[in-house]
């Protein structure tokens, strides 16, 4: 009996919510730079790394927080991976891009923000892209109708004003403002003036735009990729010395109430039930893992995975999983979590199916539609692994709690480590990995190294799109 | 106005608790052994550890949670000092006892169950003492009115039927059943036929025990220094293959089960609103830290200090802080978490407060009272540090969010090294203690290290008993 009711009851979630899936939910995706998995009260952090986090801790309370939530570890293939719910090396994007020569998404690409204009969503952009730099790759070129904030990342507001910079003759990056069908204007340098204030910026014009459309009744897709976590670290004078805990403490101060003046907006104007928010990371932290020499002074490099090991630009699970919280009142159930895995790919087809958008079936999508996991109708999240990149190269897989490795870098500036065998991690009894069990557990590349071996032939039949390509690109078959 | 409300509302809380005092409010104390700060969900552990542990979160939830408690990095030491309010090396109990001799505590030590024994409390433990094997060093010798458990650690349930232990003529060790004025009784050998079963017979003996008490409308303390956390890693059979995720998931979903039984007992017998119930652990976890080779296997060596560096037998943040919640309805805020410092120590002069016991006053007591932090009278804990003790060496202090290294052990078997200058870390930007920061620091051992002064004449005041003093120990002066 009990068993047949919860049953209806599936079914009448199911129910409304496919009635809700042609109600085109807003969409928010605050997207963090750099912020560990161990930051967020929600996950241990808060308190303990210098600030609480209320509303943090709240979002995740009213909605679902993915313990197992996983992403590329650089800044610009992740931010391809979300975008086009492809492996970033499909797209050329395995690296962040050092160089100044033409980088980025290609035209070709279908964005997120393309998948939801076509279903009428108004789409904005407030924050940094790294996903190009140059005419027809700006966030205006790709699906969203306004933008503003940097091309690239924050460490530019750093060298901006050092003479051997200056010197130089490389171009200066900068603050920008764009509207879609016109190229974008550059609206100041982005030097460590500037630095402290733009999130502010990017939280009130992230503010105005959901206004807009909520006045204008027409569905909404934000994308707020923060720079306040990326370093130098250097809170908005708002907050400077609130904590008591220094620039980081100050630092999520202002995090979590930019959070919450977002939760308070989009509550405010009554669309709570039909807005989905989502408040996630781009990679791990920079700080750097046990046994490496690290540089952190107190306004530089900071961060914390919590148990896990490592930072960015390395193949552990400190790179791998950031914090993740989704609410979507009466959608949602409040107060889920989930230890399954997801990848910032997954989002893409999830979203799109959410509000009837169309997925492209001219390439692959390396994504997982997980709309029925996320709206509780099934436990699973249907993803059982996937192939850990470290830039272009695979660094190994993961698959349930375990982890291969062929490869190992014991930090982003660390030492490469190759391996003849892989090396075996579980990560349930060993969150740092570092005891190597592949003996006796032999048998885990028979059931780990398939989804490899089907991606590394899906490569192959399907090349990559080389890192640079002109535009308009072409895809060879 | 409403400062002044605000005011008013102290004053009514702080007569209500007086009032409480008087009460003679029961004391519950979980004490897991070598369980990671890491392990419970309302640390960010639970679900990512192999299990959520939904009882444990809602205690947390429903009472006040101290991310900044500190122990002794060893079992023994740490029972020491939690019975005595006393630094462990002053009772001659720095270290875990390896031989066979005459070692615990000596019974001129005033332990909890004695203070609150003279207070009229009916004293009941239930596990695992590590404080005396011999005659008069017992807990019934201690204060307790009974006791159910095992005299040492549960390691010697693993060599306990190995030939070559059996061959050397050494004792074994026995699961053992007291009542005070009398010597305990032998109930069984401590094996590994009943290491599984021990920690369910230690609910049910604490449970009937609190009904005892109840029914006979007496304040009771119960001690519950539970065994399972601790090697080998063996669940109880009602939890075998229970989390899907192995022994250690089971093992977390049983802690959190009879944590549960134990506070249903305390809510279904009405006294919830007069019993305090504290939830903690003797060290950090076994499992060891980065850098090291470890011997992790699936029914041995578990555990994660979550954020922090390092296991048990280190003077890492991984040794020395512990999970810890505790909850009185009523009288603690519920929901209120503070990362202010806190010892081990400081719950015998705390506890004496509140149930208006005797704190003795012809030795040193090194604890602090603590009763008004934990009404939620004053924000601060009133303790600014400590003396960071790894056996009876002094490893360093910890003072505010900094930590001073002497000497440095990385992980229970790892290399000892010792500085000619103290290495200095900051536990908020660098919760791994990697990165050395004494310059610019330099004004920090002007700050931390006079509570270490203090504490290292204080013993040339008062020399320690040396470690297996004979009873009846008469102190030097």
């Amino acid at each position: 009996m009990i068993k047949c009711l919860s049953r209806l009851l599936s079914i009448l979630i199911l129910a409304a919510s496919t009635a809700s899936a042609q109600d085109n939910p807003n969409i928010v995706l605050v997207f963090m730079d750099n912020f560990g998995w161990g930051e967020p009260g929600f996950n241990g952090g808060g308190i303990i790394r210098g600030a609480a986090t209320p509303r943090l801790d709240q979002l995740a309370d009213e909605g679902l927080r993915l313990t197992n939530f996983n992403v590329e570890v650089q800044c610009t293939p992740s931010r391809s991976a979300i975008m086009t719910g492809r492996y970033a090396v499909r797209s050329g994007n395995g690296t962040v891009p050092l160089g100044e020569g033409v980088y980025g998404l290609v035209q070709w690409e279908v964005t997120m923000a393309e998948m939801l204009s076509e279903q009428g969503y108004a789409t904005g952009m407030f924050g940094k892209w790294h996903l190009g730099r140059t005419e027809g790759r700006f966030p205006t070129d790709q699906g969203f109708d306004e933008w503003y904030g940097v091309p690239n990342s924050t460490d530019e507001a750093v060298y901006s004003s050092l003479p051997d910079f200056v010197d130089s003759g490389l171009s200066e990056s900068f603050v920008m403002d764009g509207k879609k069908g016109s190229a974008p204007q550059k609206v100041r340098p982005y030097r460590l003036d500037y630095r402290p204030l733009i999130d502010r910026d990017l939280t009130d014009r992230a503010i105005a735009f959901m206004k807009r459309q909520a006045e204008a009744k027409k569905p909404f897709f934000v994308y707020l990729p923060y720079t306040a976590t990326h370093f130098p670290t250097m809170p908005h004078p708002d907050f400077v010395g609130k904590s008591g805990n220094g620039p980081w403490g100050d630092l999520l101060m202002q995090i979590d109430s930019y959070t919450g003046e977002l939760l308070d907006t989009i509550d405010d104007l009554g669309i709570a039930e039909n807005t989905i928010f989502i408040f996630t990371a781009d990679n791990g932290p920079e700080a750097l893992s046990a046994g490496e020499t690290s540089l952190t002074v107190e306004t530089a490099v900071h961060g914390s995975a919590g148990p896990w090991r490592s930072s960015l630009f390395t193949g552990y699970e400190g790179a791998l999983r950031v914090p993740f919280a989704v609410r979507w009142p009466g959608k949602i159930e409040a107060g889920r979590v989930s230890d399954e895995i997801v990848h910032a790919m997954d989002l893409f087809p999830t979203v799109a199916e959410i509000a009837g958008g169309k997925v492209p079936d001219d390439r692959v999508i390396d994504g997982i539609n997980m709309s029925e996991f996320l709206l509780g109708q099934q436990e699973e999240s249907g993803r059982e692994g996937f192939v850990i990149y470290m830039g272009n190269a695979i660094f190994g897989v993961k698959w349930r709690n375990w982890k291969l490795h062929f490869k190992e870098q014991t930090g982003w500036n660390g030492v490469l480590r190759e391996y003849t065998m892989p090396r075996a991690y579980n990560l349930m009894n060993d969150p740092q990995e570092l005891d190597n069990v592949l003996f006796p557990h032999t048998w885990l590349p028979k059931a780990a190294l398939p989804q490899l071996e089907e991606h590394v032939a899906s490569l192959k039949k399907h090349p990559p799109i080389p890192a640079g390509a002109p535009d308009p690109y072409k895809p060879p078959n």
